[in-house]
């Protein structure tokens, strides 16, 4: 009977001596009743894959499965857990039958916080109130008022629109850019074109990137748009680091317009110890971690196993990516 | 013609050379032709004072009031730019006819924001990404949801409310503690009574004071209160050092459950050097400075223009203080 399941290979991050229990997604025991269940490690992939009907990437960082590929001989799915697929993404996979969906939605909210965090942060200036708390100095600043400031959210997915609704909810005006002009979306109102970006940025004091990084979005704020920001503008970026030049941004800090950064995501993570990132005040950075809050690898699993259910129950999965775009469309 | 028009005292701060035009408050010109405006320091306070009708505190620090006030033969109204009032409240001020208003509503959402930026920064650890930052460290971390957490706002008023609709419109689930107990509060729902606040406290994991300091509220956040929050809770003062014990509450972060602490006011300010708040790194602190985004001293100004309007037209004055309780009661 064991030959009649199907096969889904779960590809774990290395423990000492292999697949750590630790590791693991949680739950997968629930499945072992209607799939043969194989969890692997990337140095055995290849192995897992043949004969795997569904790829589980609970090691979702992994770039193991382009060099694995010659051994997917059965393959009709693949999960990925995470929002961002840019990573895992390769040509023969594109132009395969094999469907690919992620995360979506888990991060959404947590990024969102995030991002209003650091907009409040930056408005209240709570990064050189640190510093001074550190240095022993007391002096009082004017700050800002949030509300009736405005943020441009790059990026009408779902994290955009969860931060949207999260910035407009404490008065903040939010506009949007995405792959087309439009004047009536439901969360945004209005959005300009990406391609215009530096035509409009400098209407924005908060400018955040929640965009997935494509061909369109890989170094989209570029030293034009961040030497048109207004002054003293903010940059967060939740989005992927590639999307932003970060040479350009230094220098938009040192000697241009900006005046802070918030980044969770950079070109290469983790940042290098010789980025000029490091130790200046006008940068908040955290080690892409604004969506991972307390719960976040159980609600991960839990996602790919009621996915798992419709896969094995011939339903329609859940946040199913469009290869060529390289993200979940908006239905 | 002169002689019959009230004479309204402007106490400043002392400029160099006695009362700077830039400290004074902007638009006093305004009333000139309806009053006889006078602007003096506070070693001027009991001259400035004799035959004055109303007394505008615009240096709202000064404790000079009450060493001037035998001077005061004829004063019907005192207005202070400032939301708490208990630097200038004492017993013959009190006692007298002498009507006390106060800045309520110009602080309210600048100090509101100013908590929710508090709350998230803490949920997200912003300031162990910004002390990494400066070292150069690389650390992922898992840090909490914000919707969904429990905040105990202490403080009724008018800024604790605009801190609940804020806190609620992301997802936090809030309660308050004030003079009585109450369970059907419009903007609270549950109200304890802060006399039960050691017993109610452990529910919270963000508790905020935002109350005026009065006899009840002096050292009301004890050693009892401050020994019963729940494990890593985190404490936000925006109302008055003096209603928290700060020798409990840096027990409470050295050896009990108290997590961190967002403090913008201090028992003594400016904060001492020797203070052991310093140079905590589960600190963050600022100086007073909360309710003061750009604007604010234009705002304040109006707001006296608005109520001296009001009384040179006779009618009813907003934001009268109940000297005996020491805050604006709801109306």
């Amino acid at each position: 009977m064991a030959s009649t399941l199907p096969v889904v290979t779960v590809l774990c991050p290395a423990g000492v001596d292999g697949v750590d229990g630790a590791d693991a997604p949680a739950g997968l025991d629930t499945l072992r009743d209607r799939a043969e269940i194989r969890t692997v490690v990337a140095e055995d992939l290849a192995d897992g894959l043949r004969g795997a009907d569904a790829l589980f990437l609970w090691d979702f960082f992994s770039s193991a499965v382009s060099d694995a590929w010659h051994a997917a001989d059965a393959l009709r799915w693949i999960h990925v857990a995470a929002a961002g697929v840019d990573k895992m993404l390769f040509d023969e996979l594109i132009a395969s039958d094999v469907v690919v969906t992620n995360a979506q939605g888990i991060f959404d909210r947590p990024i969102a916080e995030y991002v209003l965090g650091a907009v409040i942060a930056r408005a209240k200036d709570f990064a050189g109130s640190l510093t001074r708390q550190h240095d022993g100095v007391w002096e009082h600043r004017e700050t800002h008022q949030v509300r009736g400031s405005t943020a441009l959210v790059i990026g009408t997915g779902a994290i955009g629109r969860e931060i949207a609704t999260l910035l407009r909810a404490v008065g903040v005006e939010v506009f949007a850019a995405g792959r087309t002009a439009r004047s009536d979306d439901p969360d945004f109102g209005t959005v300009i074109a990406s391609e215009d970006l530096a035509a409009h940025i400098g209407a924005a004091d908060h400018i955040i990137n929640a965009a997935p990084l494509t061909p369109q979005t890989r170094g989209l704020i570029d030293g034009d748009a961040l030497s048109a920001v207004a002054e003293g503008a903010h940059l967060v970026n939740i989005g992927r680091g590639e999307s932003v030049d970060e040479a350009a941004l230094v220098e938009a800090l040192d000697s241009g317009p900006l005046g802070f950064a918030t980044l969770d995501v950079f070109a290469v993570e983790p940042l290098p110890e010789d980025s000029p990132l490091w130790g200046r005040e006008d940068v908040l950075l955290s080690a892409h971690m604004s969506g991972d809050v307390v719960g976040w690898r159980d609600a991960l699993a839990e996602q790919f196993l009621d996915n798992a259910r419709r896969w094995l129950d011939r339903e329609p999965l859940a946040n199913v990516v469009d290869k060529e775009r390289g993200y979940v469309p908006r239905t």
